[in-house]
């Protein structure tokens, strides 16, 4: 593989491309470039023509070319830097066997700090932001934004970003809200930073669940008690009168996978309307659902009961920090007055980009392509395990962006160990458990023993290094 | 005035203009478009020509002019909206004489709640944001981004701008700093928020400060004891051994205005070494500085025993949510943990385009013109008191966004009042006193009678209504 300049210099501007196959132009010469990067015809850094270029060489207008760039860009197949044009990327190898089992390289304490491969969930690939698109959305929401955007902060968000969300959320997620509910914040944890002021505790959480979100509430002087967990979802016949509110993931339990069944659902509401708690919904992951359609967010059931936590750090970036809460009507003058008289934290210019970037469907098609690309990552992890250890059950797959592996009892530490070993970074399932999960001490609840599992965080690692991941990961498994 | 419609087809694509004066052509054309605005031949909404067409007709270069009308669009003189081409701002009318005194409009409870003028300090003019050039920074940061930008945030903040801050600050403010020592936080008060959890109190504080920080101290179980404050700044004598920290506007007292004099800036750190303190230097408008060169940082004496905090939000806008506190050596690591495991707050991509704006030197560009334009205000403020209240002092205008109006003793809330019944907000000096000052208990401090004064926040309005609000609030002051 040359370098960069010695590439540039034999491909010139001519690249000789089959375009093969009808209907749109766009979607026939990103698969041509794909295979063409792929096959290793396009080596990695090779510089690309100019669009204007390779648009006459191939009869195709101009924007379809450099839509085509700013796609595969996005899809991180190609690279695009200031000044230096457009060229295949680095990751977009083709995979080739690379050992890095201890046995053939040694593992040096820098290595070990850095693993080779990612699967620890909660991290989309972040080559995947969609920067062309977001930049047009920058560009529009700067030049439309009115002057008061660049003053002092409202608490509760921008009108426009509140009108926008309103409208998507019900219609993805069959939330019921009009912008005069919704209060934006920097993501889920700071929507639960706000409700623990709020609302006050003690609150009950899932017994498997997210250690920041317990620690978080704890900090702010909530203590939460842990719901047993099953394939259905949290166990909510445990809730009691002295919880001032419950923690949920009813889209795709967090991390276990189980959606909360329809029962629990209609019960979780029938108790929050009995006792006066709070369901606080965390719906970290609800746009991304593959074999049938997504399951409605419980705030559709009674909007008055339930607050909706959601972020566009699964669908987009955690680099953003926007996140939104849709509210009971009386809690929105309370958690505006938690928040302080001016908005300290999400920027106001992107907030507004983000209103153009739902608002000019930017959003939809963004998640759409997540979708699919998260989809065929879950397949490829599937079928890896019936190939490579099909003794191991993976459950939690219908949803999210990550699944969980079964493992026999007393293995998972062994197992995340040895992964460490092959340079993977993964979680076990004993990570996310309540420390109080499983003792007397839980009223209602339903003793589950400490499973062993693995979190697989399948949409982590960046496109080309994937497949390679996966064979680690099989490798590390124990036995069957 | 007609409506835009016909204004726009009045003037169709000719704009008569007489680029008279020499130099700068861009700066030629954006004072004969300003006196254009100015005279009324431009009305308000009326959509100028576009810059293509406006550059064939004078002879000038397309960007030229493309760089005039963004410039009067940063300027608050043109509003551009998408799709509808670059128009003169409503606000740019020329100022007539509206009455707004009760005796001729009814006060009615909605004009009461919306005062026509705004002296309230510590708001820059928000149409003054560079929405260009802004819009540039995030073009090549976006372009320019490592993937890994788009992962969870790094609780320090972006090194690239962690660099430019420390070269800018440095050059700027003599702070001595390199990007290790610096951690990026939402804004100042993000920053008290973080040395509270990590300092702990209790602290000293100016008298005269924002009662929004001492009660962000508080909250966090911080309480602030008063120190004296006269016109070299704070009694700095009045620190003793059981104060933990001292939070201090040195180069401009906020409000009063006197920087601290150099022996209380030496003693200061002296008290520092002493007993372990540390000095919290809030560096709000360091860079605003007109009569002289500004005042460098007191972190520069001594940077292992000061923080300096400092934002953009009063040189660029206190929306984008991006500060920085310059910590000793000792605290980065105990600030850092304090942020929490990822950046939960500040946006990598805004941290990316202001890295980009301070390295491309667009924000000194922005800071120089945000100077002029306050030194202008400042000037036309002390004109018009010369002028129409030549019996009231005015204080603390060497520098900063805000000056102080010495009042006759008791007549501060009366004169607040009257203010508002003539349609103007602003804010009397005993909004910013300590509740605790001048009590016997303020050990080694000063008696300071509360003084009756106004604090004039002259950068808040937009550029046209300027000169009326002065005029009025030369009405609301008390006869000499």
């Amino acid at each position: 593989m040359g370098s960069w300049v010695d590439s540039a210099e034999v491909l010139g501007s001519d690249l000789p491309l089959e375009l093969s196959g009808t209907g749109n132009r766009r979607a026939v010469l990103m698969a041509a470039l794909r295979d063409a990067v792929r096959s290793g015809r396009l080596a990695p850094g090779t510089r690309l023509p100019p669009y204007r270029s390779l648009a006459a060489d191939l009869g195709l207008a101009r924007n379809t070319v450099a839509d085509a760039y700013a796609e595969l860009v996005a899809e991180g197949w190609l690279a695009a830097r200031q000044g230096s044009g457009t060229r295949v990327a680095e990751r977009a190898a083709p995979v080739t066997p690379v050992a890095v089992a201890p046995a053939h390289r040694p593992c040096t304490p820098e290595r070990a700090a850095r693993p080779v491969h990612d699967l620890v969930q909660g991290r989309p690939d972040p080559s995947a932001f969609p920067r062309t698109a977001w930049l047009g959305s920058a560009r529009r929401a700067l030049a439309a934004a009115p002057d008061d955007a660049f003053g002092p902060g409202d608490p509760q968000g921008r009108p426009e970003l509140r009108r926008a969300l309103a409208g998507y959320l019900a219609r993805v997620r069959g939330v019921r809200t009009g912008p005069e509910r919704i209060v934006l914040c920097s993501g889920a944890a700071h929507g639960l930073r706000l409700l623990a002021q709020v609302v006050g505790g003690p609150w009950a959480a899932e017994e498997y669940g997210l250690p920041f979100h317990r620690d978080l509430l704890a900090s702010h002087g909530v203590g939460t008690r842990p719901l047993g967990v099953d394939a259905d979802g949290a166990r909510v016949d445990g809730l009691n009168r002295r919880d001032r509110a419950v923690l949920l993931t009813p889209a795709h339990q967090f991390p276990t996978g189980g959606p909360l069944h329809a029962a629990r659902r209609s019960a979780v509401v029938d108790w929050a309307r009995a006792t006066g708690g709070l369901v606080v919904e965390d719906d970290y992951d609800g746009e991304f659902r593959y074999d049938r359609q997504p399951v409605g967010a419980v705030q559709g059931l009674d909007p008055e009961h339930v607050v909706l936590l959601g972020s566009v750090s699964k669908s987009l970036s955690p680099t953003l920090r926007i996140g939104w809460m849709v509210l009971p009507r009386r809690l929105v003058g309370p958690v505006v007055a938690a928040k302080g008289d001016r908005e300290q934290f999400s920027s106001a210019t992107e907030q507004l980009t983000l209103a153009d970037f739902v608002g000019s469907g930017a959003y939809d098609r963004q998640v759409r392509r997540m979708r699919q690309r998260h989809r065929r990552r879950r397949d490829l992890l599937v079928a890896a395990l019936g190939r490579l250890a099909p003794h191991v059950r993976v459950t939690g797959i219908a949803a999210g962006l990550h699944a969980v592996l079964e493992l026999p009892a007393g293995t998972e530490r062994a197992t995340v160990l040895a992964a460490g070993r092959l340079g993977l970074a993964v979680e076990g399932l004993g990570a996310y458990l309540h420390p109080g999960a499983g003792s007397a001490a839980r009223p209602g609840g339903v003793e589950t023993p400490a499973r062993d599992g693995l979190v697989v965080g399948y949409a982590t690692p960046p496109e080309a290094g994937y497949p390679e991941a996966l064979e680690v990961l099989c490798r590390a498994l124990p036995p069957g």
